[in-house]
């Protein structure tokens, strides 16, 4: 028979224990929510996981935190290991299910510090949210980190909103590219890897 | 603090030892890479452990079977589970990195039995592969399956080959077509989910 693997595991860095230690069960505050990701986003590059990046996942109404992502494409070896990736699939895991929008279950947002990439898009449109918050949708991530973010549409917000999703932006926007420049400056010193776009330079 | 869970794991199903038995370490004909491809597809709609949808991750040149996925998201419980998903991590498992395309390691392609959707066309962008074969492109994928692909641009395919990644269509196309027919046939009779898109009915 063919050797080939047949599992594979994803998992948060030990760190996040420490990063959580003070963190509510609930932020009824959207930015607080936020400022958590940029948090988050800040520590995954720093620490080497990954790129600049996390997310949550939240009950809208509540604010109850549901699961937490960073990016952990370095730290894992899998190209596809975002930020939101892991939140979503986190998430599901809590709720044990594939659908955070399922009949019964509290609507869920997704919260992450910039835009999606065109993975994280779709992964986004799958999994059920209600809601999609983010800092900024602009230029400046990929100008900024040089990540290569992937073809979407123009119309890429209006696909969430025809599929039941709504869209929320500039939260705490100045605070995500504050976290990108400090990422560039680090990049700029030869100190960090982008990791997409065959090594990234775009 | 806050109970989060921090780890998930996605396998393949039990079952995949049986059609990878007979199954050779190389397959050097790719039509013949595709029929496998074909036979999980329809094996994992038939066991319920979700879309008629399988994937592989080949080395272009040789042929050696590198990956398989299929699409496990009823049985994971994780919406993102597709089939390219689990054959591009653990293509990227198998090889020690997030980069299929990195240097001195040879060019895979991978093999899926239709267009992705726009999740797995970013995970395909973003994980080096160097080649995308697909049995076919068209819209018989929604429309006899019913599942929501996404909206991917127009130019999908050139933004593919911009970044260095080869695009083969057709290859086996009528024998994908047929596992649609027969998912449809057991949608119609109320015998299986369809799992995206709020349950999916477009």
């Amino acid at each position: 028979m063919i050797d080939i693997a047949r599992e594979y595991r994803l998992s948060l860095p030990a760190w996040i224990d420490d990063e959580l230690a003070e963190v509510p069960a609930v932020i009824p505050d959207r930015a607080d929510r936020m400022r958590l990701v940029h948090r988050l986003a800040d520590r995954t590059w720093r620490s080497g996981d990954g790129g600049p990046f996390a997310a949550l996942v939240a009950e809208q109404d509540t604010g109850r935190i549901v699961s937490v992502g960073v990016n952990v494409v370095l730290a894992s070896g899998l190209s596809g290991a975002h930020a939101e990736v892991l939140a979503l699939a986190l998430a599901q895991t809590a709720i044990g299910g594939w659908d955070l929008g399922a009949e019964g279950v509290p609507g869920h947002e997704l919260v992450v510090n910039w835009r999606p990439c065109v993975q994280c898009y779709g992964a986004a449109l799958w999994s059920g949210v209600r809601g999609l918050v983010v800092a900024g949708a602009g230029p400046e991530l990929a100008e900024l980190t040089a990540f290569d973010e992937g073809p979407l549409r123009d119309d890429w917000a209006e696909q969430f909103e025809d599929r039941g999703i709504e869209v929320t932006r500039d939260v705490l926007r100045e605070e995500a590219v504050a976290v990108f420049r400090a990422y560039r400056a680090a990049l700029d010193a030869g100190e960090v890897t982008v990791y997409n776009a065959r090594g990234g330079s775009t």
